[in-house]
């Protein structure tokens, strides 16, 4: 089975500690063990954040901006690699290619961002299809995909299934009314509609869920199918 | 004045003959000589969709179509600096460090696409806010942005102005019901929405249209506001 | 057995149809299949000719214009390469080491041209002599080595065999009196000679023919002897 | 005058905020426009320090880490060329050789670390070696090279001034008593030597400091003369 | 006036010494501040001599040996390189467009070789015709183009004018009968041909005899004309 | 067992022979053959002192040496490469990642220099921190550290056995008296330090030296325990 799992930057790393990225190795490190073929993207997190609101202060406009969050997601990306040590390929490839000729050597790829108006949602995506991937999981931080934003509305409804076209609807209409609260971005909902590579999102805080969905389709987040 | 014109393929070149991509040189040149900063994006155009195609039916993966899509753009920026010799960067910029790079010495850049997951439309509009452009002006096969895909309805309307947000709205409508029929796509919307960069979507074919629009503002596309 | 496989642009994608594409790969994935190494060089064909026509009149000099056919060249490897699929390095090295490395890890390798002023031709050769290959199988769209230009001359004879030596007096003589009409050019000839790289020269339009070649010896195309 | 400034990460970006980048920038812009050539490296700073942490936590090796602090320290860079805005290169050059291009260009050079096992203390040794400089100011948290930690040992001295021999001397001495205590590092020290450059230590956390050395030659740090 | 020189490598640097470099560096310099756009192309020499034969000895094919021989012919380019100081392109540009670019922005280039397969006369020829340059000039260390190998034959004769096309074909014909003797290469000849571009080879063993050519074209090697 | 071998340049090819490199190849392909994984590192020896010394006279800053010298020590590895054929990665690493990675692929790595103001001596310590080599040979002229430049004073002593903090403290009491006659510059002591490899340093003149001490840990230079 070959699965692209993406791990946002505050699921990996919520404050630069080793535990939350020691604890996703080990998950990876056992699929890959079992037979998975596994490509990573990771996030840009609260560093990223920190770094993009300092340099917009400076006067950075949004695409220098976009280039320090890559800078940061591949820095992070160098913390899963560490962890991984000898399984990984030895630096985050930076496109498509690079990390596709890991993954087809049998290596672990651990890619961040790779160009300025994508984010590592899209990259995730775009791996799966370059790829030809089985599963793509997002591993964020809120369990699936909603209605509405759950943290700003009570009666937000999680789908627990959804097609790819719904999924694309359901973020567009989300990215219109409630700013960038999605779990996917729309460029990744459609990617994936066009890849039909079946996708989970779920809370990735535990990576034991995310264990759980690739070994046996469990979880309690969003099954999105082709 | 600092300008981004992005030329569908189809535009620049319907047919690989070299009269249409003279014409256009030639706009370009005379706003250089009148001391517009220009930089280019050019797109794949009917050679593009051959080759895709034919990689489609071969088991190309999207992606890979992605890669030969690009590969086709850059060799239609090459044209295109063919005509317009020592004033150009002799390569097509591959990233938009090196596009601006050549912008700032005065050169005229004539990018292709740059990654997989993106059109030659998003690109455009990312080199329009990484230069920190005074205008975006797209050069179509369509008069403009319509309420609906022109060629298929017949009371399709032209909007004369919008604001970026409306230009959004818009697109993502469209996207959602006629496919790709829109003169932009969607990734550039928001990018032109983020960077507040005035954009003008207007019929390239006559390239003297590209010429007024930048000089004058006057033309018969759709204005977007920021 | 190790072997380069040179194809000629109008004999892998006379119409940048699929068809013959797929043909070549599937002869080539049975020699892979049966233990051969194999490295090809795929040509630039209809598409390179009109793309460099029309910089030509847009004037591009010639090292711009062998730039052009450079990139052509690589989107035909692309297409053989999407039909060979996972046993082919995903993108056409760019040079001769990387492409020696992909046929050391047991990938088919696909190469373009590799830079201006050598043709495919030579690439070939070259190809064949950095990787010390058994054999260099040149698919023409003519049947072999001819003492005068076939399709002007009636009393032309094919050579069903030559030394190194004898085929550059020979391709030397022919670039003298008759344009560029020889099989392979004189650069590639020189290299065979050096080489010492057993060499045959076949009409490749069907690719059943490479396939006898490699396998038996068997074909009616010229061979070229150290 | 041609002048290479090393700025410490934690002089320039103690807390990621953007008022002391801000303010250096103001410096060296200043520098700048009165006809300086300059060219700057910036360190690591806290944030490099705790992904080093974090990364040797989790099993990374040393050269390993030095990697993930050299990419802190073009991140900080970043920071810096976007308060600089359009005079710096727009990216940190990854080299000598690019650094010294942008310089002899007229644009600002602000690099971060080149290569594991060299830190941007040497960096900036060899960037001034490399280009020539008149002067070299390490703009640093201590306002001078002590003959002891002035941190640890109550009659640390200051010197006002050494030779390069005496440079090295004390930094090998340091070095060797006190781990990494030293304002500078013996490699950087060595470089110094071999070079010849005019070279002065401060404390850089008011970068007006590091404007009176270069313009006056006036400071309250350490001066090492060739 | 825009020239590009060719300098082989004996005439160069015939011990490694400094005093040739300087002479030849003086001329070049001095060229320049009368106004020329100068590129210049460095042969091997002695040194890549013993290299290739020693690499010969431990199994090198003969692409493997033209990679030293390029490795060699850059690091001659780097004495030059140091001669010309801040007037050169501080590294050997690697292909045409950095050379052209180089050039473009004022700085004198200095290439070695650039891709198996051809040698520096090649290389020179084609930056020739890529920069579309005014002249060529060969400095070799023999007078001229002679009908034979003078070192030979005792009646050879020097040509002092000749075309393109009786260029092409005095060296093939010296190509088939004398080996390597002539003092431009065959593909050099033909790339001379087809660039149209006027060309001079004479003795620049005395490199006061390249700036007499360039200057007056007065020379006593021999003239080829487009 | 992971090994990292040092070889001096004026070790490897004193007179750009190619015996001496056959034998280290042979050494080295046996020490493959027995199941080691080998990284290797080559010196510049004489003729980087060549080029050095002419450069220097032509006016290269140190830097410009230094990188002189790192184009020299890629050849002699190109020469070492030619020796060990297709067990070796086709071309020298640039930097440890890729040196690294062809280990992992089970290929012999062969670095020359990565970077000014870093000798071989110091890219053979990180090359073996890198890859968490179990030993470290350096190769030299002399057999092993003393206490003073043996080649100058009588009673320098060799040491049979040092601790790294005592490696570190002989060789900058060495650098600080005596030049650069240390058999390993203080950087590449201080790297090996700080990893904990263990090291021997020895007479490589006759290469079996190195297979007796990676073998059975039997010498009679210097072991540098950690």
């Amino acid at each position: 089975m070959k699965v692209v799992v993406s791990i946002g930057g505050s699921v990996l790393a919520p404050d630069l500690g080793s535990e939350r990225v020691r604890a996703h190795a080990d998950v990876i490190e056992d699929l890959a063990a079992e037979g998975c073929t596994v490509g990573t993207v990771v996030g840009g997190g609260g560093v990223a954040r920190e770094y993009i609101a300092s340099a917009r202060d400076l006067g950075a406009n949004e695409i220098e901006l976009d280039d320090i969050g890559i800078d940061v997601t591949r820095l992070n990306a160098r913390l899963l690699i560490a962890a991984l040590s000898e399984q990984a390929a030895p630096s985050p490839p930076e496109d498509y290619e690079s990390a596709g000729a890991a993954m087809h050597r049998g290596d672990i790829a651990v890619m961040g961002g790779v160009t300025p108006g994508q984010t590592t949602d899209a990259v995730s995506a775009a791996l799966a299809e370059y790829t030809n991937a089985d599963l793509l999981v997002y591993a964020t931080s809120v369990p699936g995909v909603f209605s509405d934003d759950p943290n700003e509305t009570d009666d937000a409804q999680k789908y627990d299934e959804l097609t790819a076209n719904e999924l694309v609807d359901v973020i567009a209409g989300l990215e219109m009314n409630a700013g960038s609260s999605a779990p996917v971005d729309l460029l990744a909902a459609k990617l994936i509609e066009r890849s039909g590579v079946r996708t989970i999102v779920l809370d990735g805080t535990d990576p034991e869920r995310i264990a759980d969905a690739v070994r046996y389709g469990e979880h309690e987040g969003t099954d999105v199918l082709p």
